[in-house]
């Protein structure tokens, strides 16, 4: 049902990272619910967290391990699918403190250099007798091609894995960065129901790899909504193992732009895939509003667009009802919008131009357009010069399926 | 499909209040599509509008109209459903001054006495032959006793007629108020699609008047959710002919609040009305917000509960997912929200206390409440006084059929 999203076949091995999937029975399904991502070497570590209040039990823990232990000591992550362990009170806390020292023993390191991480279901305990089973069979599986085995294991609702790698050269060496993610409901910004771990083999100073992650993030991660709900447990972590050897890129490196654009695209795939296998998704939707008066503006407009349940099951039935585009775009709170300044286009098809409908447009014109799987509402205020976009999917029969079942 | 609610067998006429309800041929269901509600005597007119940018035609007209005749000069109300006359440009401006023009040569006054209201599919011209062959019957159909025919006439996808009569004695003389609604999707505070219309004989200054509508729409029309959509096209009218006889009712009447809180019952009747009858509504959920530190908080928390699409499905599953809930209130936006003072309850059993799983809740607990089509969740925040409550009900199938093939 993924809107324009094949899997990858082959995720480039990142040098230093070492990889591992196993069932370990916290799935009812018997999939794969348990992953390590270890690294011989972190030369430096980028994160970013859910900014629920109600963050999950792994979510505290991988923050306080962060800053324990420093960018550089993080041996590895571990990732459990099936259970959030959110909303788990102290007894979570406890759990989660437990599977880190459990792994630590495997890869004989302190638990603080371990950072976990949990998607599932909320509210209910980490089967520990699972977690222990999976841990004591994850550490001899680790190696550097199982990429896709990893993006499999961390997998909940996702009807497809998430896998991209791009190489760049920096110092006439090639540089390679490889991610996986999972995600398909929950989506919303500030961190969704969205894992991303993202490594490079490139060696980036400690700030620099920070400011990259979250400027990316911004444009990416927190630029999808399926449903406008954040979850408690998200997190994206990009680790650098360094061994590529190049020269340490910081924010005044001649090449630094090279690498900043790479990690936008591989984070952009891995954000804009998410919405591709969107919880019955069946269109993939970009959502651009331009000639706003700020960006926070432009971005407010655009989530009311891509949050209204009414533009999106208009848009499962691929039918060009665009009064309810403009409704939202009316009820999204700009001060003082003049609405004869606002154009509304489909595609390339102009709907509405300075608040009434153009002298062009004919249904049949945005039937075309609705009839298609990827479509762009464009949004221009004519207010001026600032603009965002969001990626959404429609609203079908199977997204509520999914949500109404996915306990039973 | 309605959620607890019956229609009414029968309404109260309002001394000097007279409807009519004919079939004009606007929808293509043939059913009936316009109203007429007209008043020989206006004692007092209060309003309130959506306050989308994109407000329809019939709305820019009604204010208008309003401002130019007073509040005395009312004459009557012009209703028409399948079209929502919205996104109509210019044009619309004109079809609307076109029926109440015609609506006045009908009832030989002038056509800035007539308030139009219009409600259905956006960005469609009015069908102005059916109009005019409406207007034309309509005003021969008039009498005191077709509330019930009105509030069929108004309604678009409802499936169940809202018409509620209260009495109450104010100097000895009996005092009735009576009013219709509809609406049933694209419902959200600031008056979503959503029409109100409620007469009274009672004799009310008209600042009161307006007071009091304001004061009961907010705990009742503005305190709802469907969808989180909100319309073009809403609008409450509250129209005091003044016939019973009492002393004109103003904020110093000793006996003012008999009048408050009856118009209250019948506003929250009426907005629980378009709930119970929400768009593929199974459940009828109250979402109260208590301890909050201001009254908008606790309002900001409870729409953010009633408009997570993950809370609705699992409403709609009878799933006491009850960590969706506790995400909802995390990224409610409370600044430096403590969760381990917050509460949450489903009808009385504490499921968290203290920001954990209580001691004595079990899944079976909960799964009772959830298996009931009227639930309540209460969440306590722990840091305040205030509180604020709000209607919704859950997201099911039937939602996305309806709102997918709503123009088919």
């Amino acid at each position: 049902m993924a809107v324009g999203l094949t899997e990858a076949e082959k995720i480039l091995p990142v040098a230093g990272v070492k990889l591992a999937a196993v069932t370990a029975g916290i799935k009812k399904s018997r999939q794969p619910d348990m992953v390590v991502i270890a690294f011989e070497n972190t030369a430096s570590c980028a994160a970013t967290f859910t900014r629920n209040a109600f963050c999950a039990a792994p979510v505290t823990l991988a923050k306080e391990n962060l800053s324990k232990t420093g960018d550089k000591g993080i041996r590895a992550l571990l990732i459990n699918s099936g259970n959030a362990n959110a909303g788990t009170g102290s007894k979570g806390m406890d759990n989660a403190r437990q599977s880190c020292q459990w792994l630590a023993d495997e890869l004989q390191c302190s638990p603080e250099q371990i950072l976990p991480f949990s998607t599932g279901v909320i509210g209910e305990q980490l089967p520990m007798d699972a977690m222990l089973s999976g841990i004591k069979q994850i550490s001899q599986n680790l190696s550097a091609d199982n990429w896709l085995a990893a993006a499999r294991g961390i997998m909940t609702t996702d009807t497809l894995y998430k896998a991209v790698s791009k190489t760049i050269s920096i110092d006439d060496r090639v540089i390679t960065i490889s991610g996986i993610a999972k995600g398909s409901g929950m989506i919303c910004p500030n961190m969704a129901t969205m894992l991303a771990f993202i490594t490079t083999d490139a060696s980036v100073e400690h700030e620099f790899l920070q400011q990259c992650l979250s400027a990316a993030v911004e444009k990416s991660f927190n630029s999808i909504t399926v449903d406008g709900d954040t979850s408690t447990n998200d997190a994206c972590v990009l680790i650098a193992s360094g061994e590529a050897g190049n020269t340490v890129l910081d924010n005044n490196s001649a090449q630094a732009a090279v690498f900043v654009d790479a990690l936008h695209d591989v984070c952009q795939y891995l954000a804009q895939a998410i919405i591709r296998d969107g919880e019955g998704a069946t269109k993939f939707v970009t959502v651009t509003v331009a000639q706003a008066a700020a960006e926070a503006e432009a971005r407010q407009v655009a989530y009311t667009i891509a949050h209204s349940p009414l533009v999106k099951t208009a848009l499962f039935a691929s039918d060009p009802n665009w009064g309810r585009i403009l409704a939202a775009v009316g009820r999204a709170g700009v001060q003082q919008l003049d609405i004869s300044g606002v154009n509304l286009f489909l595609d390339d098809v102009c709907i509405v131009r300075n608040g009434g409908v153009d002298a062009d447009y004919t249904e049949d014109r945005g039937q075309r357009v609705m009839d298609r799987s990827e479509i762009t509402i464009t949004v221009e205020l004519g207010r001026g010069d600032e603009s965002a976009t969001v990626w959404t999917s429609d609203l079908s029969h199977e997204y509520v399926r999914i949500n109404a079942e996915y306990r039973s």
